[in-house]
């Protein structure tokens, strides 16, 4: 079955959504996800596509949505959280390491709960420490690694690489190259996925 | 069980998929809905909500999108369809009439398809008359009336209340006072009327 790529930047709201659940979803359907930091704000920025900012009404509803959907997932986000976050390129800068090293699910999970349960913005101290503590790597030496030019690069190639396939948000599932945004169309993009073995 | 206000205007893409959808919806769900149209894209202007406008990657994904969610629904739409449409209000306005004399549903079902479907931008002729007719409207009598004073100041105050209860989009589902917006959160709004019974 092909894998999903799940592309996401720390940072996005609703990815909080799908970081928490993508677990249960994995065993579920029996597919598997290659999780793709980005820097989806550079992406946003340069398409001039700003969903929530001096949109008041639309953010009030964005966190009233989360909750809602939070909800339905069992899930328990104190709400609204710290947004935006001044460290969303650190934070997935992390993440890019993580994805070389084996532990970015976790980090990513570990990072979302501080942020969007615990009202720690993530890609900042506290948080960043925290997290990687938890899941058993050593801060110091990762936060100095995630700003070399080496991890910079990657994370840029990346997003890059998010950019010419089309990816305007996070998250995205791309099912070898269908391409679906937002959480709400996570079943959508797993379906796609099941149907393309028949 | 609480009848759903169906917030829309003509004009929204994706308003298609509930427009076609809901009757069948409300069979299933034994909800009814009351169709309210609006002047969305005031609201949207005021409140600097342009989410296709200069985006054009971000808009090859909604065409797309709509695309696979309509072959869910089982409908067949021709896409790209003519977009954004300059009769938006008049389309609108006809509607307003339609809403107080019973034929609202009817109309707007056959003037998306035409839009949607055949490429014939509502709001406008051929598709204004044609529609009108089909659902045996005398298309002379109406459009007049839609441009008289007091069925604009029909539509204004329709707009103005859906933006008091913090509408921003179409389509809007508004179950008492929660607000579900997009065609994605039609099973949610009718999941939360029928959890409000129990």
């Amino acid at each position: 079955m092909p894998t999903i790529d799940f592309w996401y930047s720390i940072g996005s709201t609703y990815s909080y959504l799908t970081v928490m659940r993508l677990a249960g979803v994995e065993d579920r359907s029996g597919l598997s996800f290659r999780w793709r930091p980005m820097d989806v704000r550079s992406i946003m920025v340069a398409q001039n596509n700003i969903p929530f900012k001096y949109k008041p009404v639309k953010t009030a509803y964005m966190w009233r949505d989360i909750e809602r959907r939070a909800a339905r997932y069992g899930l328990h986000p104190r709400l609204p959280a710290p947004y935006p976050l001044p460290g969303l390129v650190l934070a997935n800068l992390v993440a890019t390491i993580g994805a070389e090293e084996g532990w970015i699910r976790d980090y990513t999970i570990a990072t979302y709960r501080r942020w969007i349960e615990g009202g720690d913005p993530a890609g900042q101290e506290p948080n960043l420490s925290a997290s990687l503590s938890e899941i058993g790597c050593d801060p110091e030496t990762i936060l100095l690694a995630a700003e070399t030019e080496e991890v910079k690069r990657r994370l840029r190639a990346e997003t890059e690489e998010a950019r010419k396939k089309g990816i305007f948000g996070s998250p995205t599932f791309d099912v070898e190259g269908e391409l679906f945004w937002g959480d709400d169309r996570l079943e959508d993009a797993v379906d796609w996925a099941l149907a393309s073995e028949e």
